[in-house]
């Protein structure tokens, strides 16, 4: 046994609550290793010498070099204290916070058993409930739809369709939103994030001048509130992007700063280095020194940006947001973000953009997710690239899993693409058939699917700002079989008793498997392959039994629905 | 290479900044895997791709499974990017966020590099000063001294010096205290922790009645005042314990829900299963039902502690808190609690008391450290009880370094008893020579020393309450070896160059060895044994050259000093 690779941390991901009575723990044990059993040995703390409870862990996830084995207990008393048994090769092994040894004094326990010393309600992440069935569609907003005729239009220069460049200015604006909502609702879209709406001079308008305005190009106040509310009224819920990490050189603080230097008030809300700006010598983001970097550091810098962020939601009931560059913004500066969020609306979401594995920020008291971009260049690898083949997809999905609790990846927003990346469809060789078996792994996942306005199309597109082009509304005229498929799919994100239950990955020769299971005995299964095997052959026509049945079947998927009878 | 065995995880323990442009990273292998060279190849997240510089790590620490490797680099770009480049048996890996591969693609490591993404200000832990140098006493305030012959002396039940029951009073007070601070003074001694003085029908007074007064029989507002003053006069600093876990079943409020049930607007302070409380049928402290546990999610309980412990601060410039039962409140008011002191005084230090690997509470948003009951087990397996030879002290010191960040070590309350706790003396056999051996090493240790109160005479004692014994005040007549040894260490201790100097462990056949190494070119050695096996014989007089010099022998010990010339 390799007993070095066993790895287990108190009060994290591999043990947390997921109630006031109810605990999940997890153990890493190297995947090589066969055990014939591994069991959590449990109990309260004041009398675990005495009393002892197990419970047989099960393996959850297999990962190319870790096998991960769960168990979740219902607790008596919540003050939980644990330690683990191993059983391998006919050998007994106890793993406690002093390691592996073969035999284990419960007498002496409070030294070194795992423990988790009392469930504090306070500690224990809930899931925002709206999220678990949501369908998320990304719009950026310059190139979505231009609705309001009426406005002085001089300012654009890319006439619609044809391709844009990084400072090209198309039109699309809220009333183009609003336009199309029903357009929206149709596709099964419940939620819509849109890249920024503040006044800003770029057409991404990720560098902001103004955080209590909307930008005069996209509408005004008043069409914004009627965007949430028509949005509200069809039942779908809108995000913000909240772009706090920097702003606009235009910023008035900022100017502020350039005109008087360490004399200005608004000296500290920036990382000037010296006295005065001269040149570039203050943080901005990435290479772009037009984006001077906010000190979150800074109380009033953080005060101002989270009254921003209540503004929004008190006065125009937005539900949620979404973080840009939130990684490199200070942990504590999201903890503040959070509570007031939170107080304002214990409901509103907030989605982190952080590319990286990112537990730090997912610990319950700063990001209810974030964008899944791992999840998004697994499914680039096996779909798009095949650099993965089925059994590495499911092993690569699995490592992505046990990085977060159980609250974490049901408030993933899982996407294949967005205004940050090559759009899928391109990644994938254009091959629309790919594209739809990588929307059912996402809209199936545990988490919520963000489709990338324009995928139905699809629309093709490279690195920004080829992925930024201008929809396509010849769709609506003549519906595609992404289209097709994405309503399909949102109908059966619709069914509490799929979206809630168990998720788990598997492999069956070239095909990938995800499953949902729930206590309603109900088994979803999807499988898909890579266009190269695909379960149904290429060209097929796609078939609905409408789900009332029991299968949806496409080019390279099918999608299964049993009724289980656990009783026989 | 037991490539499995590796570990590092990401804006953690493993990878965190000591200012504003250092950082430090560690890397976890496997002991048994000798490795050429293991190199940190890092840069700036924006031009990674294109630019890697490099640091050599060195190993800091060997424990029984694993070795830690680590590096400290002086960045010139805030935004931290890196992976490993480990050499083992000729071959070369690259470990990353996606494992060990033999070859590493720079051009997209962005998706996989780790990444410490911005060091912001507000993220990084400072150490509070003035704890680098200190050293803690802690008095068991009951029975250190009874300084008011004046007051009513009817409730004293135990004649001083007499072996206490569980409920005995002998008559200690805040009086007392305040006469023996000059006595405090010459051992060295510059801070006290004091067990709470907080109204409560017990001797230990952990079960508060009302958190706005003193005690009755330890004094009143006005000499609670005289002793801060008298301390801080004295260059010593006052450490009160806060007993926010649980209150008195005689706490106003606790009595309010129990005379009026779900009526009472105190009824959610408690966590009462049931309407009303009936029996023992709400949550309490350990077993016992007289301290019902305070629901610390409830904020309006947050606020009413809170302020509570900012009033001893503001009102008589206390110098921080030791938390009783810490592990059993919640994360969130810990944070809250910290922001909340940390303000009114950023250098009131903040101790938990948790007994098990506490790195979630001590990743800088909770406490600054806590009492290192872990590094107690240790010294008493080694000095004490022999169970670890010196090879097995010097790992177990290690395994327990790394558990948490260089600031955190820095603010740990490194203690060998306490009123929880057998007495290290009387574990030790009555053994002096060997309590002094273990003395020397938590003075010299990272963090500071805490002596329970009659180490020095030295005091015997089994469990609470054999623990909680009279002072023995002959000794300030006749002084003892313990006592000289005290003053030593202290001596030793008001040295900057040395407390603020790298630790290191290691074994010299059957001596433990501990190194702190200067930036001074100062080495300080500590050699001790278990008195088994003693540096200098046992029986020997005990010798100081004062430490102007070079070196300080004991039975079992010896430190040196020896001023290193690195450039010849």
């Amino acid at each position: 046994m390799n007993f070095k690779a066993i790895l287990h941390l108190e009060d994290s991901v591999y043990c947390y609550a997921l109630d006031e009575r109810t605990v999940r723990v997890m153990l890493r044990v190297d995947s090589e290793d066969v055990f014939e059993k591994i069991t959590l040995v449990y109990g309260n703390k004041y009398d675990y010498y005495l009393v002892q409870e197990s419970e047989e862990m099960q393996k959850a996830f297999s990962c190319s070099s870790y096998d991960y084995y769960t168990a979740t207990v219902r607790l008596k008393d919540v003050r939980f204290v644990y330690v683990f048994r191993l059983v391998c090769g006919g050998k007994t092994y106890y793993f406690s916070e002093d390691g592996v040894s073969e035999f284990y004094d419960f007498s002496l326990a409070y030294y070194n058993s795992f423990q988790l010393p009392f469930l504090n309600r306070a500690d224990i992440m809930p899931v925002v409930p709206w999220f678990t069935g949501a369908v998320f569609y990304e719009i950026f907003v310059e190139r979505f739809k231009m609705g309001d005729e009426g406005k002085d239009t001089s300012y654009i220069d890319l006439p619609w369709g044809e391709i844009p460049g990084p400072k090209s200015f198309a039109g699309g604006d809220l009333t183009g939103i609003i336009q199309k909502l029903d357009y929206l609702k149709s596709l099964g879209i419940s939620a819509l994030y849109l890249t920024p709406v503040f006044p800003s001079i770029s057409n991404h308008k990720y560098d902001i001048s103004n955080y209590y305005e909307i930008d005069p190009r996209f509408g005004d106040k008043e069409t914004f509130r009627t965007l949430v509310n028509e949005a509200h009224a069809r039942g779908i819920r809108i995000v913000l992007d909240a772009v706090f990490n920097h702003c606009s050189d235009r910023f008035p603080a900022f100017q502020d700063v350039v005109k008087r230097g360490k004399a200005s008030p608004y000296f500290d809300w920036f990382l000037v280095h010296g006295d005065k700006i001269e040149g570039e010598n203050y943080e901005y983001f990435g290479v772009c020194s037009y984006m001077p970097k906010l000190n979150t550091s800074n109380r009033e810098v953080r005060k101002y940006l989270i009254d921003a962020a209540l503004y929004w939601m008190k006065e125009f009931g937005i539900d949620g947001w979404r973080l840009d560059v939130s990684d490199e913004v200070s942990h504590d500066f999201w903890r503040h973000f959070r509570e007031a969020v939170k107080e304002q609306n214990p409901d509103g979401i907030i989605l982190g953009e952080n590319w990286h594995d990112s537990y730090p920020y997912l610990r319950g008291d700063q990001f209810d997710g974030i964008m899944n971009y791992a999840l998004t260049k697994a499914c680039i690898d096996y779909f798009a690239k095949g650099i993965l083949d089925a059994e590495g997809f499911q092993k690569r999905l699995s490592e992505l899993y046990v990085r977060n609790t159980e609250q974490v990846n049901r408030m993933m927003l899982n996407l294949l693409d967005s205004h940050d990346t090559h759009r899928f469809y391109t990644l994938a060789g254009k091959d629309a058939d790919k594209l739809i078996c990588a929307l059912a792994v996402i809209y199936l996942h545990t988490g919520a699917p963000c489709v990338y306005y324009g995928t139905e199309v699809p629309l093709e597109g490279g690195y920004d700002p080829d992925c930024r082009r201008c929809m396509d509304w010849r769709v609506e005229k003549t519906p595609t079989k992404v289209m097709y498929m994405m309503r399909a799919l949102s109908r059966l994100r619709a069914r509490e008793e799929i979206v809630k239950g168990d998720i788990s990955f598997g492999a069956e020769g070239e095909l990938f498997l995800l499953e949902r299971r729930s206590k309603a005995r109900l088994r979803l299964t999807v499988r898909c392959g890579t266009g190269r095997t695909p379960y149904v052959p290429k060209g097929e026509v796609l078939l609905s039994h409408n789900f009332g049945g029991d299968c949806l079947l496409g080019t390279g998927f099918v999608i299964e629905e049993i009724k289980e009878d656990r009783n026989g």
